[in-house]
């Protein structure tokens, strides 16, 4: 066995248990990542659930995961009613939970409209004025699923770069971020590679380099569950191979194929302790993109199971 | 990135995708190991359901498991349908179903009168005559389980290890192996360590080395879903490297908690080509025992995304 080494995360040794829970197979002496979790259920959770669910149930629902001793919560989204019924009372919801402190509550705005609805109660909700600001390029991975999901073509979504960078660099922005959306693969269109990904990732990092604002991270959607550990984890390996600098990494992962749990696991045991990794999951494992083309057959990572791995790993989740 | 070796698993090169989908990072150049996948769903996924399912619902449905590519399906158990009511018409559904040329059928008997019955099927059952010889030394972890799930305490199993390997050496047993259940811990008295382990393990060992068979297989059983992967992979980590000939691992995992797949990947990624690792897994991930104390709670590896995972990963699951 030429690759154990003995290695005791020291992290661990705070648990319960009368031998080391983890052992390095790397070659190296690396811990896990540093690991913040977003609650999504009130957001990606309710919006494929029936639309008539009562406020009280929600704000019910939400108060609870307020004393989960979760550190980020989703409370919904600022969106049209039109195409998001399930949104439709998000002004309700806000008025009438109780929020604890210490927990950062964040809803989703797509547009200066509900950027401006938001504001309205921000504290409690944290609307980002205080977070770094990082400018991100990004694109859907399929343009059907683009168009399906935002109502802009992958086109558009590229030509707004140049307006992003521009404004970065304006700003004097000191660090910025590259993501891809559908990243492992799309109902639409099938499986996407790492060197499809990198095609993208590397036009979006050429534009910040000629800008001189360093790429420091990198997002990958998968809202349509194609995802696989081994293929999460070659893509991070070469994400990190390519471009050392990145050090903080958003998997937002869907779980329609059972693999969200295992995609983000190969993640922990791929990133190391200079690396951050943001989660995203649900409880219970509810919710999906109702864009996806296959109904309901989604949801996300649970994040009941999600946190007790995390836990038991002796991994604190933020 | 020390740990990147650049080494391509060819297996994944059948596939399509225009990058390598494994890159090692195990610092050498090994592959994945040998999988067996067994489908339990007729016989642990039954065992927990109702016990009135109809005769002709069971055949069907293990008339189109049969017809997956699953190479290695359950049909039942020969047990007393006092204790386990679902398999009372276990020979209704033997003499109904058509069993599919190449597909190994197997049962449970726990005793020579289920041996019996189970010959009356054979074919199309494979009742093990021409199986190699490897007598195993086994016991729960748990004497409050073992009481409940086998009607005899711990200490009753462990005397009955003498007489198992006197009888191999009288038989000429050219392997052995060694095994435990409720492995990674119990609803009744909590988790278990890697030292825990090892312990019941070390003694088994002794045992055929002073017989001097030489023991090549371990098998870990976890009815009660504590399995974690990190700890997984540290437990088949240490055997490995207390004892390099133990090249066949079995893994029983329950998914109560998730984390069953999540311990299998742990485990595909700890193991490499020069072994093999055998799962066990249900349709839907149904099932579970009903002697683990929490009710229902329980489940099985779902066998279609355990296999999905498996044949995306360019295993072949024999």
């Amino acid at each position: 066995m030429p690759y154990i080494t003995g290695y005791v995360n020291l992290s661990c040794l705070r648990r319960s248990g009368s031998s080391p829970q983890f052992i390095s197979q790397r070659g190296t002496h690396m811990g896990y990542p540093t690991v913040t979790y977003k609650e999504e259920g009130m957001r990606e959770g309710m919006q494929i659930e029936d639309a008539s669910i009562p406020v009280e149930d929600k704000v019910r629902l939400l108060d609870a995961l307020s004393e989960t001793g979760l550190k980020h919560i989703v409370v919904g989204s600022f969106v049209s009613p039109r195409y998001t019924p399930q949104m439709a009372e998000i002004d309700d919801v806000m008025a009438r939970f109780t929020p604890k402190p210490g927990v950062r509550y964040t809803a989703l705005a797509l547009n200066e409209r509900g950027r401006e609805r938001a504001q309205q109660y921000s504290p409690p909700l944290d609307t980002g004025e205080n977070s770094t600001y990082r400018p991100t390029l990004r694109c859907h991975m399929c343009d059907v699923f683009a168009r399906r999901n935002t109502n802009r073509s992958q086109a558009q979504e590229m030509a707004d770069w140049e307006q992003i960078v521009s404004t970065a660099k304006a700003l004097g922005a000191t660090e910025a971020g590259i993501g891809t959306n559908a990243s492992w693969g799309s109902n639409f269109v099938g499986k996407f590679s790492n060197a499809d990904r990198m095609d993208i990732f590397e036009r979006q990092h050429a534009m910040w380099d000629e800008a001189e604002i360093p790429v420091t991270a990198v997002s990958l959607g998968d809202p349509m569950s194609w995802c696989m550990p081994h293929e999460v984890k070659s893509q991070l390996v070469e994400i990190k191979s390519r471009w050392p600098d990145i050090r903080d990494f958003t998997l937002h992962l869907h779980n329609g194929r059972g693999m969200a749990l295992v995609s983000a696991y190969a993640a922990l045991e791929t990133l190391d302790e200079t690396d951050t990794l943001n989660l995203d999951g649900t409880i219970g494992g509810i919710g999906g993109c109702p864009y996806c083309g296959n109904g309901r057959a989604t949801g996300q990572m649970p994040t009941e199971d999600a946190i007790n791995m995390l836990e038991e790993m002796g991994i604190d989740t933020g």
